[in-house]
Order: structure tokens, then C-alpha cells, then sequence
């Protein structure tokens, strides 16, 4: 698969790795050792990577092949380098590239990127496991996947079924700014209707997730000095959204009907909404506050963000219409998602507003990706068609009733001094700690224990957020492990209090 | 699958197909009839949708049990509803959503979007074709997917493969800012170095195509009075993402080796170069050019945005090495496809960057959309371990490479007076018209005999491009179509000229 190296062009492929041909002199043979440990320890040479043969190196750097063959030689020799039969000499398996490079002595020390960046973006991805983590052993962390509740056969059946020589030649091609027709007549014939949206096609595009759909809906409308009104606390990946927009960040009250209408409203642009379960109260908005939130829209000119935040598990048929389903203003941008409870790793959702902006919407992505891929977006409309989604969601929300369940009596029994809040349905708990609780200080020492979990703090806004805080996320985290998850959590919050 | 109703929440679901309940006062069956007819009409009840029981009706709509059943009766006599066994009354199926729904005439009229969008964009899906649309009898359009090419078992056993219990574990999470491990060491083992590409992983980011790797670039580097510089005629989806910016673009020359490297590049902040082959006139720089542009870069500190456009077929091993191979200044940013040829449905792309660029893209794709689904990743980096890649690019440089031979001869015989220019490699051909030749006006006349193709002027810049131009491209089309094709395609041009 390497490379070969046969005519003079294509020399230039190894100018990166052996630099010095351009002065004009000859390597050594100890200088084209010192290349190649560099390459292979700066982790540019991957293992296995076939280097040129001797003849061939000889001839690009115009040394004798004595001297390749000596340079080789003491490679193998070191073992950087092993001589494979029929691949020649390639880097050996056992050289790991190290996790962090050395500084690279031959490189020029580059542009000043940093002054040319023209956003400044945080990197925010704090308490999110990393494919290279261990396991913790309890994970409370919010709207991970758990692969024993993943439908794999299910999945499987219609990925396969998305194969037929038929399909493939609609999903493959390049759609430029198109959905797949099928998924968005499932979605519209099976998703939206549980919760009382009945929209047309031209009012739907499908997304990479939910977060895609809340970056496409900031782009458009939010600009220097538009008024967003925020929950607080709130969906902190909006806040960082909006925050490279420019647009101007109001805070809005909650309680335990999620956010509050007021006159605090009427000086927003737009007002977001997690529409399904509070985020991150899991409050759910009694429908008397719904129709008051669209009365004020209509009658003080502002748009509202519906996300349906964590509603997949709402009570099924579903006990309230969304806020789209009640908007006859055309008034409420409405975003969901369609795999973070099946399999976040799909990445589709889906946004439901009027023709008009979803027009501009559907240009906009054309130009961030054209569309979601083909293949996925086609299985999954498959997977609801067959009625394996809507099974799937039946066995999830028992599963997380089970467990929500279980971290009710482990709370109660472990941690009776803490207060939460946990709605039907939703697949975490808002868990406030008494006087003095600092859910970053217990972090450390929860984790010890093997504990995760989302800090509170970072849902407030401000300079001093509130820290009383902790969601606990049910959803990959089986029932058996919880009331011993949360033991283990309280003693580390004692020893922190000790 | 249509929600049942039971409660009186779940009455709201419904509120937006039968909205008088709010007056207070009852509705006839009349009435009835016309909300669902409206409802139906407007495309907003989906064939097959399951409606309340007459018994639920008429609770909800405080209604006798006599007015919901004479007006379910109607609409079934006018064949908008069916009876199903077990389902009850549904929407039926032979009554299609028209596709430009009317005027909905209870719908308030809704904000003023318009005066809300901060971006205006333009609809430029031109000249694509789109899923609904009749395929057309000669495709020349650039980029387009071809099925009979598709390694049907191959993609299927690898997508198979992603499917095993431990390899959905992997890809079934949310990884938030994190790319598929095994895709970014496929790519750095068996893709980058055809192109003298030896990078880190943490030089690399994997993108959803080509297309979002440019839009991520520019949403970082370009903001106003960037001035960005571009080749003229060139790839004008990425003058399109600059305009979002307001970045200043400096329109570059290009001859037969590609971009001019001259003083023109000294006033950039960045110089954009289709780098495989040039977009649209598939010209490859040599090799002496390419040392003249990174020198340039160092010295006159710009940034090389090299796209690594149409460049999979590049005679391998690859002839020259890509600009990035040869950036020892750290002065390159490397985008390339890796979906493009083997299905464009599937998106996937890449960018190769210094590490501290990186960091800032993966942010920035994070709020975006996190990261590109895991499942098609993974099927993808098995792919290429399994050598099925590579050798899908040698079918594939086979098919195209007899293609382009026809077009061609067909070029040579139909269209005489025509010129062209193709470089070895290259899936499309850049043809000149004679003297007073409009690809704008021919094309209807094309279209007419089933020939579609690019039209040159959207690649030129500037308020009356230059329409001498037609982009006519062989991913998609097969051999033995092709002489008929550019007899047809001949035919049309004459018909404009008489």
C-alpha cells in the first residue's frame, strides 16, 4: 500500500521525511537513521509504512547503496525498522507513536496561527468520556449510549435492507442540499405526529443531530445585537453557539413548569426553549404556560426555539403537544433528534419550521456539507418504517424507568440530605447538594471511586456559577450498578466534607 | 402509530387540524369535514395517519357521537378517509400531498422572516440533479455517483463488519469532538502517502466531505478584510462559503500549470488552490511551481488552502506529491474527499493541518455538529484496511480513463471546432466553444436530446463570467453512451447557431 518510488516525481513524496536533499550535499548514513527515528518518533511514519527500497533511496538522495543499505541495517538493527518478506523494509509494529510528539528538531517554527484565528472557541468538552478512557465503572454522565439496549439486530436487518443494489444508487449519490424522501415521510407520518406536529415536507430538513440543528438555526438568525433569551440554567452548547454569533444573551428565569413567561420575554429576538424535559430540570411546561409562551410571541413579535430536549420517552400517546403543534402564529422554530437515544454516533435530527426558513436553512447547510450521508438517513427511515424504532422506544423507556427508579431509592437511602427533581420520562436527575456542596470539589474523588457524572455548573451562567448542582444520566448506566454507584458517590462527598 | 387519544392533554395534539375548539363554540360536520380536507389537502396529514375515533372526536371536540360519524362518513364517501380493520379511519392512500401545497387558509400570516435572515443566500443547486428528477439519457455532470462502479459487496461486508456487537460499542457514542481512530490511521497509512503526506493524528480531522472541510476553514480563518485569493475560473462553492465571511476575494490567474505563482499572491492572507486538479480546467502544477508557491508563502507570510480536488486518480504512485507533502514552513492546509468517487452520499472528507489548527476546527465542528457519524466511519476505515479502497480506485481509473478516451475521439468527431483540455486522471474535460458559443443558451436545447452538463460560467468571477465555457465530466456516464452523447450534445449546439 506504501508508495513505491520509481521516478524522480515521485521523490518528492519522501522530502518531508528525508529533508537534506535540498542542500545539495550527501547524507550520511548516521543522517538518514537520525530522519527516519525522527519521522517514526514525531508519529509521522505510522507502523507498517514500507519504506523505499535501498536501490530506490539511493538513487532520490544520490548516495551509494552501501550507505542505504548501511542506514537500513542499523535501523532494523535498533529496531525501528523490520524487513518484511514481499513489503521490503517498513516501520516496525512495535514502535508506538508516543502520545504526545516530541518537538520536531527540523521543523520550521511555522506562521503565527493564533492571530489569525477568527474565533475564538473553548475547548468544552469537559466530563465528555473519550474513546481512549476507561470505562468508568458508574457512569451517571448524561445521554450516553448504552450498547445493551442498542436494537442490534434490528439495526442490522435494515442497514442491510438500505444495501439493496436499489437503494444504494439513491443514497449514493450527492443529494447537494436534499433530505432522503423516505425519512421524512416517516418522520412526518410516525415521529411528529406523537407530538402533535403535523407538518408538510417543505417545512422539515434533516440534520447531523440535534446540535447541528441548533448551529443552522443560530447561523441564520442570530447576528451582532440580536437578543436570544436563555433559560439559566440552561443548555450550555447553545450559549457557546450563540456566543460566536455576536448576538446578545439574556437570561431568563425557570421554575418547576420550565421557563417562565413574563414581561422579561419581550425584549428577546428569539427565545429558546428546551421544549421536552428542561434541560437540565427535566421540568416539563404544563400546556396552560404553552399557549400563554405562543400568545406572547404573537403579540410582542419573538420566535421561539422549540428543542425538544430528551422528549423521545415522553409519556406515549404524548401527554402534550409540542410547541409547534400548538403554533399557529408560525411562530416556533422546532429542532429534535432522531438517534441520541438509539445511537448518538448516527448524528441525524431534524428541524420543523416554516417553508420559508427552512428554505434558507436547507442553503445554508448546502454550503457547511451538502446533506446528511445517504446510507444512514435511508436505513433509519427503514428502522421507523418497519416499527423498530417505536419498539425501540418502549424497551428504552422501561429500562430507564427501571433505572430511574432505582436511583430514586439510592438517592433516598445514600444521600438523604441532597434534594432532585426528575420528571417522567426523562432520562436524568437534577440532584441539588446542601449547604456548602461544591460538585466540582467532590469530582475528583467521585471519580476515584468511579463515579461520573455532569457537573451543575456548567448550565448556570455568569462569572460564579452556581456549583449546588449534579445531573445524574440514566441512560447507559444498568440498574444493577446504580445504588452502589451511588454509594460509592456519597462517600466521596463525605470525604470531602471531612 | 398515530397517537391514540385518550387524555384531554393529548387532545392538544390535534389542535392544529381542528382549531375552532378555542371558539367555544361546536363545530358542525361540515366544518369537521373541512378541517381534515384542509389538513389533508395541505399536506399536512400524511396518507396512512390515523384520526381520533369518532368517539374520541366528539369528546374532544365536545361534539355529538352523531355529528363526528356523519363527518367521517363524508370524507369517507369522498375518498379522503378509508376504513382499515384494527386502524380505524385513516387518511387515504390514493390521495397524494400536491406538490406545491395551496395557501392554508385559516394559517395567521406568521413574522417577517425575511427581515430576520443575517445571511442571504443564494440557491445555487443549479444544474444539479435532483432525487426526483427523471435521470437523464447523457449525464456529464461532474461528481456524479455512478452505481454500476459501486463495490456493492465490498462496501456491504465492510458495512457488515461495523455491525459486530463490539464495533457498534465504538461507534454508537456520542464522541463529541472526536473522529473514528481506525479511519484516521487508514488514512495516514494508505491514503496520505500517495500524496508524500506523512502527518500525526492529531494533524488530522475527518470531515463530513470536501465541502465541510472548506467551510470549517474559512469559518475559522476568514472574517472581514481577510483577503483570501482565488483561482478565476475556480471552484465557486468555496467564493459562495467566503461570502459568508465577508472576507475580500483577489481574483488569481491560472494558465495550463494552474494557479500563477507571481506577485498577484503577495497581498493574500490566503491563497485557495485546487490542488489535484485544477477546478474546472483540470490542470496539474509541476512540480517547480509547487516549491515556488510554499517559498512565496514563507516569504511573503500567506497560508496555502490546498483542496485536494478530483485528485484520487492521480497516477499512482502519485506523480507529484501534494503541497502539503513538501510544507516544511508548516504553511499548508490540506482538504481533501474521501467519499467522493466511491459513493459522495456517504460524506466524508478530511483535513491535514498543524495540530494547534486542528484543535481550533475540532472545536468548531463540535458546535457544529460534534462529529461525523461513527458507523459510517468505521465501515469506511475497514474498507481501506481491507485494500478494497485502493482497488476500487484502480477499477474505477480504469472505467474513467476509457471513458475520457471516448470522450475525446467523440470530441474529435462531432465537435471539431471545439477545444478541450484533460490531464491524465482528471474525471471531466474543460471544452471551449468557438467564438460566439453560450453554454448558457445551448444548454435547453442539450437538455432537450437528455444531455445535461456543467455550465462554464459559474466557475468565472466577476458580473458577466465567461459562458465559452462547458465542464463536461465521465464520472457517471458509461463508455458506449458517450459518442451518442456528444453527437447529441453537437446537434444541440448547432440548432442555437442557426
Amino acid at each position: 500500500m506504501a508508495p513505491r518510488t520509481k521516478g524522480t516525481a515521485a521523490d518528492l513524496a519522501w522530502t518531508s521525511v528525508f529533508p537534506a536533499g535540498e542542500r545539495g550535499d550527501r547524507l550520511s548514513y548516521v543522517e538518514i537513521m537520525r530522519a527516519v527515528i525522527r519521522a517514526i518518533e514525531a508519529g509521522r511514519l505510522a507502523r507498517g509504512t514500507r519504506l523505499p527500497s535501498g536501490r530506490d533511496l539511493a538513487r532520490m538522495l544520490k548516495i551509494g547503496r552501501n550507505t542505504a543499505m548501511l542506514a537500513y541495517g542499523g535501523l532494523v538493527e535498533q529496531g525501528y525498522l523490520v524487513v518484511r518478506p514481499r513489503s521490503g523494509v517498513v516501520v516496525a509494529d512495535q514502535m508506538p507513536s508516543p502520545a504526545t510528539p516530541p518537538a520536531e528538531a527540523g521543523e520550521a517554527a511555522g506562521p503565527d496561527w493564533r492571530g489569525r484565528f477568527k474565533i475564538a472557541l473553548a475547548d468544552d468538552a469537559a466530563g465528555a468520556a473519550r474513546a481512549g478512557d476507561a470505562e468508568p465503572v458508574f457512569a451517571f454522565t448524561y445521554g450516553q449510549f448504552d450498547p445493551s439496549l442498542f436494537p442490534t439486530n434490528h439495526w442490522r436487518e435494515c442497514e442491510r435492507a438500505a444495501l439493496s443494489v436499489l437503494e444504494i444508487a439513491q443514497w449514493g449519490r450527492d443529494v447537494v442540499d436534499e433530505d432522503d424522501v423516505e425519512l421524512v415521510e416517516q418522520l412526518r407520518r410516525h415521529i411528529l405526529p406523537h407530538h402533535g406536529i403535523w407538518a408538510r415536507p417543505d417545512e422539515i430538513i434533516i440534520t447531523l443531530g440535534g446540535q447541528q440543528a441548533r448551529y443552522l438555526v443560530a447561523q441564520l438568525l442570530a447576528g451582532r445585537g440580536t437578543v436570544v433569551g436563555m433559560e439559566n440554567p440552561g443548555l450550555a452548547d447553545f450559549r457557546h453557539i450563540l456566543g460566536a454569533t455576536e448576538a446578545v444573551i439574556r437570561e431568563l428565569v425557570i421554575d418547576e413548569g420550565g421557563l417562565v413567561v413574563s414581561e422579561a420575554l419581550d425584549r428577546c429576538d428569539y427565545v429558546y426553549v428546551s421544549g421536552g424535559h428542561q434541560c437540565p430540570t427535566t421540568a416539563v411546561m404544563p400546556a396552560e404556560r404553552r399557549l400563554a409562551l405562543l400568545e406572547r410571541a404573537a403579540a410582542r413579535d419573538f420566535i421561539v426555539i422549540e428543542d425538544s430536549y430528551d422528549n423521545e420517552l415522553l409519556r406515549e400517546p404524548s401527554a402534550l403537544a409540542a410547541l409547534k403543534g400548538l403554533d399557529r402564529h408560525q411562530r416556533v422554530i422546532h429542532i429534535g433528534s432522531l438517534s441520541k437515544l438509539v445511537a448518538p454516533g448516527l448524528r441525524l435530527g431534524f428541524i420543523v419550521a416554516p417553508a420559508l426558513v427552512i428554505r434558507q436553512v436547507r442553503a445554508l447547510r448546502r454550503l457547511i456539507h451538502r446533506h446528511p450521508p445517504g446510507n444512514n438517513q435511508r436505513a433509519l427511515a427503514i428502522f421507523i418504517e418497519r416499527g423498530y424504532y417505536r419498539g425501540y422506544l418502549r424497551r428504552a423507556a422501561k429500562a430507564l424507568g427501571e433505572r430511574s427508579l432505582a436511583l430514586d431509592a439510592a438517592l433516598r437511602r445514600w444521600m438523604p440530605d441532597f434534594a432532585w427533581r426528575h420528571s417522567e420520562g426523562a432520562s436524568s436527575f437534577w440532584v441539588e447538594g446542601p449547604e456548602g456542596f461544591d460538585c466540582r470539589r467532590i469530582a475528583p474523588a467521585a471519580a476515584a471511586r468511579g463515579v461520573v457524572f455532569d457537573a451543575g455548573d456548567r448550565f448556570f451562567h455568569g462569572p460564579d456559577p452556581c456549583r449546588r448542582f449534579m445531573r445524574l444520566g440514566v441512560s447507559s448506566i444498568p440498574a444493577a450498578k446504580i445504588d452502589a454507584g451511588i454509594r460509592a458517590l456519597s462517600e466521596a462527598v463525605r470525604q470531602c466534607r471531612a
